[in-house]
């Protein structure tokens, strides 16, 4: 491969692509589950495809990591036991365990090729993996919540690839139903829901999941991800019972830095705009 | 030119690209300034390249052109004479009609083919061409703003083009003096700022030479932009004299629609996620 080569990613649903300008292959393994590629970009760090896909860059990561977990973390009176389904690059990991009143943070990826990779080409986001509180477990993510002592769980983060291939199981009711009986009964789920401009009608399909496995209350937030469709993407949260209560005092005061995260980003996701809010009926 | 073929831009400054799938060429016109072609997409209406460059869409344009003209109507406290400066789509000159107190509004984009290709192919953001408070010039802005009355205009939006070929004079120190001296005491300017991830140097740049024109107050306010490079973009404001004063009262009973502007939306912006207000010294 020649310097300097544009890679793109053509999403097919939205009509749209995303590029990177790339100077080489660093790596790559075709997993039993996917293919894995990392590219050396000129502007943006490392670059990790699935099966052509583009999963993270080293410069813009940072947005999607702490906006799946620190505002799920943040809404949670108390949050000890957190499980991560998928998020084999670790970056979520990180923010979760970045919380000191987390006592106990499950990764469970299919595909242990992906944190191999992490761990080589991305090692900042692999900072707590020997945290004493981690377990990364390298498995089935639909079958571990399905065993899950039921509830045990106080959050539960779905940071998965887009609802086909590996992933697809993770975006229906049965899916839901298990993750529903593993967590308490003030838990919450988190899940990224894609772009809030042009794929309102997934996230509309995805609460409407949630709710026949029983979740009550939602919120949907907002953020910028250059790296995904759009640019523009989102973690839609899901509560068993009762409304959302943002911790904002504590958010305020929390004792780690992050880089997009505030208590005020925060609140401002909370309201969506007045397009978004119509189609998903708020 | 076959049917689905896949248009990309190459945004060389941040090494990435955006790219859009086309069915076809619908026009196009070399103007004395600039090439300018609209293509019809599958997925996001009509799109507009000039010389290369995404400029909008039908789709997903309302982001920009809210952005670019509520915040700063419902900041000043009662807006009646506004310039725009570019915006040759006419579709910030729409939105800025729509508030009934403003008595004139003034657009002033060096290339009147912009304009043209906007009445035939985006229709909908030339609704108020024809209002009686609208004047559509096609001339210099920046000989314009230069012989504008002193003291003779409450805001001046300026909506360009990046800062290169036609558009570059919009960033410097002598095209913001004239901007200064032709506001009211009371006056704020409006720029179109790029992107708060990858061109912070840019809109820290543009606000060192605005301060050197004279203003004093500045504030940039981050949005989703899917079109624009890395999907996330900024409109900076700057005012004279005196801090910001957002009339979010005024905002929540507007009397006329929008697609992302809110009250809400934008108290949400106007508090920058940490590495933004690091970067800018907030």
């Amino acid at each position: 491969m020649t310097d300097n080569t544009w890679k793109y990613e053509n999403f097919e649903p939205a009509g749209s692509a995303i590029g990177y300008r790339i100077t080489k292959k660093l790596d790559e393994v075709q997993s039993p589950f996917q293919h894995i590629e990392i590219f050396e970009t000129t502007d943006w760090g490392n670059l990790m495809l699935i099966d052509g896909a583009v999963m993270l860059t080293t410069r813009d990561n940072f947005l999607y990591h702490e906006m799946m977990s620190h505002p799920a973390l943040f809404t949670h009176a108390e949050p000890k036991h957190v499980v991560i389904i998928g998020g084999g690059d670790c970056g979520t990991l990180r923010e979760v365990l970045k919380h000191p009143g987390v006592v106990k943070a499950v990764q469970c990826d299919i595909d242990e090729q992906v944190t191999r990779m992490a761990e080589k080409w991305f090692p900042e986001l692999c900072d707590f993996n020997h945290d004493a509180r981690a377990e990364l477990l390298f498995d089935d993510g639909i079958a571990y919540m399905k065993h899950c002592e039921a509830g045990s769980i106080d959050i539960v983060i779905v940071d998965s690839t887009d609802p086909v291939g590996p992933a697809e199981g993770l975006f229906n009711k049965s899916f839901y139903e298990s993750c529903f009986n593993a967590l308490k009964d003030d838990g919450i789920l988190v899940q990224q829901s894609e772009s809030p401009l042009v794929l309102l009608d997934l996230i509309n399909a995805m609460r409407g999941e949630m709710r026949k496995a029983g979740f009550t209350t939602f919120k949907t937030l907002p953020f910028p991800q250059p790296c995904y469709p759009t640019g523009w993407w989102s973690a839609t949260l899901a509560k068993k019972f009762g409304d959302f209560t943002f911790r904002k005092v504590d958010a305020r005061a929390k004792a780690f830095d992050t880089k997009y995260y505030s208590a005020d980003i925060h609140h401002g996701a909370l309201t969506l705009p007045p397009f978004v809010a119509a189609a998903l009926g708020e």
